[in-house]
């Protein structure tokens, strides 16, 4: 099982030439990765920071750009769990559009569990570990583009 | 006196129109007010909120756009200071291009002393009161659009 | 009537004051001015903007912050029309919280129509006039801060 | 010989941990990308495009986040090349905050030379090869994080 979200690309995350400005396109995969925590998980992401005082930033990200997004787009965005450490988390995001499965972009996102006290690394809690497996996506189901 | 500060109009900043989007241009005045706090008061502004644990977060703008700013823009943005009360102050902002002395747009922006432990009022201090008297800019200088 | 959607104030669009920067929210404002073409409207601003080449963007503006919104706020954002002009309109903006009718912050925004070819302004076509009526809104029912 | 830009970093680009939103940050490296261009080259990349109808879309990007970037952080931004294809460009981009060597963040961007008009890919201009050569960054001199 994958989540999905839907969003709606805006009149100002466009750039000169017209098309989406490729780091509000990772702001949108991690507004996906918000929705999952909220939407998909039941537990909003800023409570999870503030009152579990555990977080997950990115530590290294890879992202392909395949096709441009374009204002009036309104792609599916797309989270898998590709990977789970002691600590670490590789989340997979793509975007769709309609009912075409070809993404438009993709990217691998690796973070870190860290304590939002400390910024220092801890372990994921089992609980999550738990949860997060059902969102588990393997490597050969993270969509190529073309 | 008056303060100038010179940025960049950047690719992303953009809108689907191919003009810059308003709430950017409004993050380009807040960058002037930054760089006035550095280079103008010689007190970067992280400092103040950190350090002195004052900040002035804006109660009440007013913005006018007058001619388009385009990618490719370098605009000089200048800042006055119009009012100064026990605890508020009045700053006019205005951007103009190369020698064209009217102005893209401006906006005055009201903003209020806070203590940045508890964001309650309070009176702003003389040291600062004084220095600000500095850049006072009159109603009557405040440039306007045509 | 007026117009209301729901939208997720988002993990990056905050400050170093960790409250909401003053210009993202009135991206949000922006935001659901879109969502108001798309979905109280039924004709989505990017389709009026390239197909029918009509544009409303904005000229002037006066905006009030009343509370701050935080990360993890789920605010209503509200519009309606405060004035109908030959070419021009004057949106009311307000953001709520929860059950609670007071706002966060409000704006009016004065937007011209412009021909999207040559960005001259040009009158609102009847159609738009009349639907923008059912969205009026008096000024006396334009929600003030306490 | 890399390429060399100091950035402010803004208060409005901090996400709701305190530190840099990773978005913002591929966004300050644009930024570098565009000042290379006016600075380093002396073509002004809005030039590039419009005149020219030449651009440098990312299509792939690896970037890796060591240590979190802060607000009043004014960090050196380096660019060099790691790679000329036919009609393609890789750029090394990396951060570094005062003597410390050791960078902060980095990512490397694999971009296609475009006709503007169509947004095809074609070669890259000799003039601009030969240009771009004079910023060769080898792989070995790429900086890794600890």
């Amino acid at each position: 099982m994958t989540f999905r979200t839907q969003l709606r690309y805006r009149f100002g995350d466009i750039d000169d030439a017209g098309i989406a400005y490729y780091p509000k396109l990772l702001h949108y995969f991690h507004c996906a990765f918000e929705d999952w925590w909220s939407d998909g998980l039941g537990r909003p992401y800023p409570k999870l920071l503030k009152e579990d005082k555990l977080g997950l930033p990115a530590v290294k990200l890879e992202a392909e750009f395949f096709v441009p997004v374009r204002y009036g787009d309104e792609p599916f965005v797309h989270l898998g769990v590709l990977r789970l450490g002691d600590s670490s988390v590789e989340f997979g995001f793509w975007m769709t559009r309609g009912d075409e499965p070809r993404p438009l972009c993709r990217a691998r996102v690796l973070t870190a569990a860290v304590d939002m006290d400390t910024l220092q690394k801890r372990s994921l809690p089992d609980v999550w570990r738990q949860r997060f497996q059902a969102f588990a996506l393997l490597e050969a189901d993270f969509p190529r583009g073309r």
